[in-house]
């Protein structure tokens, strides 16, 4: 058996269900729990399903750090005498099985009287009127409330390239989020290319039935061109989330961090890890809410008008920035007092953290793993945000 | 005021609701009533909203034959001393503000614990599954149960060209009998090219969210090349709803049809009015049935292998239906027992229909205004179907 992990398990990402046949003798579900608490998981819901004299059988909710950790504990409970381990389910899975979301009547068609008027021929009295009126459209079908969230798959979460059938269970997740949360019809829209250009002609293929286009996860620099295009074409709204969603809500949380420790914004240190989509429409954000001194770090450190490795977004932002400071990103934080980070798991050190400023910010925002552990973080910062839910 | 027309009103298409303001006065509603009879349209639900002692304010809703008719009764209504007409409200144009589907979660999202499973962190492990596994796609996926429904609004109905827009509320309809009667998540895409390439191009582009792709009402010839492509390059199915869909529905009917007047199908001889997507693909599966006797007219007469204005689809099925007569439809009616109709608005006269042999089978299926109206084909024929809900 290893030590007992240092802490509890903040998220249930990883979430397992043990289905377990425990001899009925005293102890019997102590040993149990025990070997949960020694691979660092939490118990969850524990429910009775069977009891007979000689055993019980219980579902078991355990929530694990991470995969390798669920399959060691899985082994452990295999080993206990006594104990058999029947099934074990993944709550993540089970709830992804047949897709997250779903297609619904928004009115109900019970009578061939309702049929005809939902189709033909009544509904072709509603295409007359459109096609008489454009403008109907927004008005007689879903256009009003409709949104697709588009992806080539070629930057999803933190995980990269992973391609348009892979991005489909996030894109997924965030129609759910649209539905749920707001009431939006949204569908995800899984491209099979990489290629700017087709997917702005896609998108403009399909933009009649939407009102309005979500980019999502669509790896820079492709995304600013596919987002500019579409601007220009279209005459619905185009949202990039990985821009203009995290730009938005950095600036929220940051101006509250700010007022949490009584400076103002405009007056904070700022560094950015991340020269991505996401990193460059924040810093481009954080400039128009007045940030006077913002340096942007890609993997080869600082930003600045110097280097000649530098795509054209990259150059545009440094010229709206006015970046003249050249180093390492560990450079940029020494002294600085808010980092944000839009890069990749665990590339700031406690070690750099601790050469921060005062007040000191840590906005560690990468996906599914942010850039440091937050638990890692907490006791050497005033304000701490990660982006895991 | 005109004669009563002839018939009730069969399809409630367009069907009005008055909000009438009556004086409350002794054979006041018989006269709203007779006036109502008097354009041949049909009383509906009648519901008292208002009671006063000098007014009675009802809803009165009316199946009127079509638009024109609806606006005359409007105005003869508005005429009736001691009546006013509040509001007309159009039932099919209520049922379409805002569109007839939505998207709607298949888990509850009520919790952080919820979040962080549906979507980051959480879906990063499902999307790793289906990077590392690309077959469960079909299980951790909406694609297991998806349909696009997919036009570019260039045959809509029997309305033409009406463009992407204009045919959203059929698509939409589509969707809503896909999700309504068979539980499918179907999702309209109108696009906004009638290029063929494009529209395979597009079609290709998005296939990784979809199980199946659901072609609708793309003109001919487009539509070949654009299904025969998509056969090739993609590995879900292709299904062409005004080829393979009329096709289907016409020989099931049609089989049940033989046995009521207790003929082999195959000893019918049968004559297809339109030699579009669904006219040659239903002339396919009838040869394919083993029916030996079809001809195939077009708007030139009968399709024969001696025209030379003939496409490459129609060249081919002439080839498959070995058609050696010339004529016209008419000339190809004569003495014929089944006419399918697959093409527009009373083409078929009364005097055409009473040249034909017996038994006597009718399709009229022209949408949404048939090819004859079944109403005066009823007393010549023995069996009659039409395509209107």
């Amino acid at each position: 058996m290893p030590d007992a992990p240092p802490r509890a398990v903040l998220s249930p990402a990883f979430r397992l269900v043990f289905r377990l046949e425990i001899a009925n003798r005293p102890g019997m579900f102590a040993h149990v729990a025990t070997v949960v608490g020694e691979r660092g998981c939490s118990l969850g819901a524990i429910d009775l399903v069977e009891a007979t004299p000689a055993v019980h059988v219980r579902d078991v909710t355990v929530d694990c750090p991470d995969e390798a950790i669920g399959a060691q504990l899985q082994d452990d409970l295999r080993r206990i005498d006594g104990v058999r381990v029947r099934n074990v389910s993944d709550r993540a899975f089970l709830m992804h099985l047949g897709g997250k979301i779903e297609t619904k009547g928004r009115v109900s068609v019970r009578t061939r009287d309702d049929l005809s008027l939902v189709y033909t021929p009544g509904v072709a009295r509603i295409s007359r009127a459109i096609a008489e009126d454009p403008d109907k459209v927004w008005r007689l079908t879903i256009r009003q409330n409709s949104v697709a969230v588009v992806t080539d798959g070629s930057a999803v979460l933190g995980l990269g390239n992973i391609g348009p059938e892979a991005a489909l269970p996030v894109m997924e997740g965030k129609a759910l989020l649209f539905a749920d949360l707001a009431a939006i019809t949204a569908f995800p829209l899984c491209l099979a290319t990489h290629d700017p250009d087709e997917i702005v002609r896609t998108v403009e293929n399909v933009a009649p039935v939407f009102g309005g286009i979500n980019l999502e996860d669509i790896a820079a620099p492709a995304c600013f061109v596919v987002e500019r295009k579409l601007r220009e074409r279209l005459d619905i709204p185009v949202f990039h989330d990985d821009q203009h969603g995290t730009a938005i809500v950095v600036l929220a949380g940051l101006r509250n961090a700010a007022a949490v420790v009584a400076r103002e914004l405009a007056d904070l240190r700022i560094v950015i890890a991340g020269a991505g989509a996401a990193g460059i429409a924040t810093a481009r954000l954080l400039r128009l809410a007045g940030v006077r001194d913002i340096m942007l770090c890609d993997r080869h450190g600082i930003v600045h008008g110097k280097r000649d490795d530098l795509n054209e977004e990259k150059r545009d932002v440094v010229r709206v920035l006015g970046t003249e400071r050249r180093g390492s990103l560990e450079d940029a934080l020494a002294g600085a007092n808010v980092f944000i980070g839009l890069s990749g798991p665990r590339i700031l050190s406690r070690g750099a953290l601790r050469t921060m400023g005062r007040p000191r910010i840590v906005f560690a925002l990468a996906n599914p793993d942010p850039e440091i552990d937050p638990l890692d973080a907490a006791p050497d910062v005033d304000v701490l945000a990660t982006g895991r839910s």
